[in-house]
């Protein structure tokens, strides 16, 4: 019997139940843009994360003098400092601050896994990253897109695939699902020309109609920043 | 605003409440085997097909003196006439009968569909005709995939990719959602070689291990047949 731990991709929050049969390890995607600026922040030196699912736990954070990013529909939520646009998270400001987020999609996801044993942050900005680190781990492994309110969405399934591919060429993992086999093809087709691929995409053509061309370009770069971003009791460190 | 009809992909029946916003035809797509045993045994003369969800509702019409189909797990059911092996449904004995059929995932496509406006049955052996005859209606289509026991499914997603980009093409139809675009993503790269690029599929495996390869090869042949299998009031007709 094949031994080689898996690595299986999962679309959406929506299908993580009928996905999970115990991997030992999750990795939320959520490219446009919420583990990619995750992963910006932390690189940048913010100190922790804390992902919250409503708007309502944000506000209430707030009232206590926290630093709160709060995104919705692509945008900053009136009132709040921050959203989900990972450059400004490379403000200086933010060093050695906690900052508390929520967004549409990625705090959604990692909402759902979270009383998985292990979760960690990928996106493209820290691609090589993740895959160095899940081949040191070597276990099983859950790739986790954020999607778009529950649908499919094209950005992280390439980035799952991304992963699943780096994974896969080393001939020390398997996959047994046609969700990995897709993403990964679409990967393949995707990696020279990511902005390109995903012009048609109904997320990249919410965000262009809301002049985030420059954000989309950021998020599509693979490798930018070398952090591996773990969720630990509520809240996401180095 | 954009007066064309829309078409879009639901990779598998648990997401059609998400995905289903009135569209006016849903077209039940099961490569591997359900839609494609029904268009070939119509195409040879079946008179109809009554598709039901269950094992227990099929014994109840082999009781009454109907011939019934039933695979589960790829074989047919101990004690059916048929499964969903569409050579077998090519047998000059079937011509002018009616076939009560159930399976593991085409059958629930439809259950799940059953109070649509308008349903056809799709695959790659009717591909053609069921592009012409979507583009006569001139309507909203969701091409609803079976999937591996709700799971989404290569084959089933590569059969969507191709009517989508068939509708596409000609300009008369838009779509929306990313699974529509991955879709024809991944049928684009597969249309040279479906058999090389389905090896890897988890329903191709488990059809190979049945010593299924001439009926894989037989579903994986576009345009064999030139019908249109219709769903109405329970029953499945040209």
């Amino acid at each position: 019997m094949d031994q080689r731990p898996t690595v299986e991709v999962c679309f959406t929050p929506n299908l993580y139940p009928l996905h999970f049969d115990g991997s030992d390890i999750i990795v939320i995607i959520d490219v446009l843009r919420a583990t990619t600026a995750i992963c910006a922040g932390l690189s940048n030196g913010v100190k922790k994360v804390i992902p919250v699912a409503s708007v309502e736990e944000a506000i209430e954070y707030r009232q206590n003098g926290f630093i709160v990013a709060a995104e919705r529909k692509g945008m900053v939520v009136e009132g709040f400092d921050l959203g989900n646009s990972p450059r400004s998270w490379l403000n200086p400001d933010l060093v050695g601050k906690t900052v508390v987020l929520t967004t549409t999609n990625g705090t959604q996801a990692i909402h759902v896994a979270r009383r998985c044993q292990h979760m960690i942050m990928g996106s493209l900005i820290n691609l090589d990253a993740v895959v160095q680190y899940l081949r040191k781990k070597n276990k099983n492994v859950m790739l986790l897109g954020s999607g778009w309110k529950n649908k499919f969405c094209l950005e992280d399934t390439i980035c799952a695939g991304a992963i699943a591919e780096g994974l896969l060429s080393t001939g020390e993992f398997r996959s047994e699902e046609d969700s990995t086999i897709a993403s990964k093809y679409l990967y393949l087709s995707a990696r020279d020309n990511y902005l390109g691929y995903l012009k048609a995409s109904s997320h990249r053509r919410r965000l262009r109609d809301l002049n985030l061309n420059e954000d989309i370009k950021y998020c599509l770069t693979p490798n930018k920043v070398d952090v591996v971003p773990i969720y630990k009791n509520g809240e996401i460190t180095l």
